[in-house]
């Protein structure tokens, strides 16, 4: 993927990501697969809702789904939040060795004094 | 924090993480404190944009900021990422487990073949 193709990727993840309800459905799909009624009823939210936050979560590249006769099954997709992952690994070693810097002039600056 | 807080919570975070250009000042900032002006210039925003960004990720609890005379300088917070870190990790366990599952259960029918 090209740097830009993956931010685009990233903002939809990140988007999809900003719901509590699409958190709660991807909270249940992590436990197994499951159909929209089934992701319905612990939300108390119709079916029209459900069906529009499952394809803000399938556009984002984090659910698939499979239909057999008239029901659809969703689950994550295999290395769903991968994306999310490394873009938190590379920021957080990064501020990590900030903090450390801190630390080091603190020290220093505590040694001087 | 009670749960409604902590989903309200993440919510503003992912929504401040789904844009590039603040995603990119995040990377600035992870690396060392800045001031507007220079993070607009690696961005080529204007100073308004880069002010309205700065308010999201303000807002999500993600940066800071300082006055020193007339410039203001902005700075990861400590444990800002931490929210999301912890989101990600409770439901790469489920995930793992759950693949885990499915690994066992395609073995056993690889033995029963």
């Amino acid at each position: 993927m090209s740097g830009a193709a993956t931010a685009a990727a990233l903002d939809r993840t990140f988007q999809a990501l900003a719901d509590a309800s699409r958190r709660a459905m991807i909270d249940q799909l992590a436990l197994k697969p499951a159909s929209v009624s089934e992701l319905a009823k612990p939300l108390a939210l119709g079916l029209p809702s459900v069906v529009k936050h499952l394809q803000v979560l399938k556009a984002a590249g984090l659910v698939e789904s499979e239909k057999s006769g008239r029901v659809h099954t969703f689950r994550m997709r295999a290395g769903a939040l991968r994306g999310v992952e490394a873009w938190l690994q590379a920021r957080k070693r990064h501020l990590h060795a900030q903090f450390d810097r801190l630390d080091q002039l603190l020290a220093e600056d505590g040694e001087t004094a």
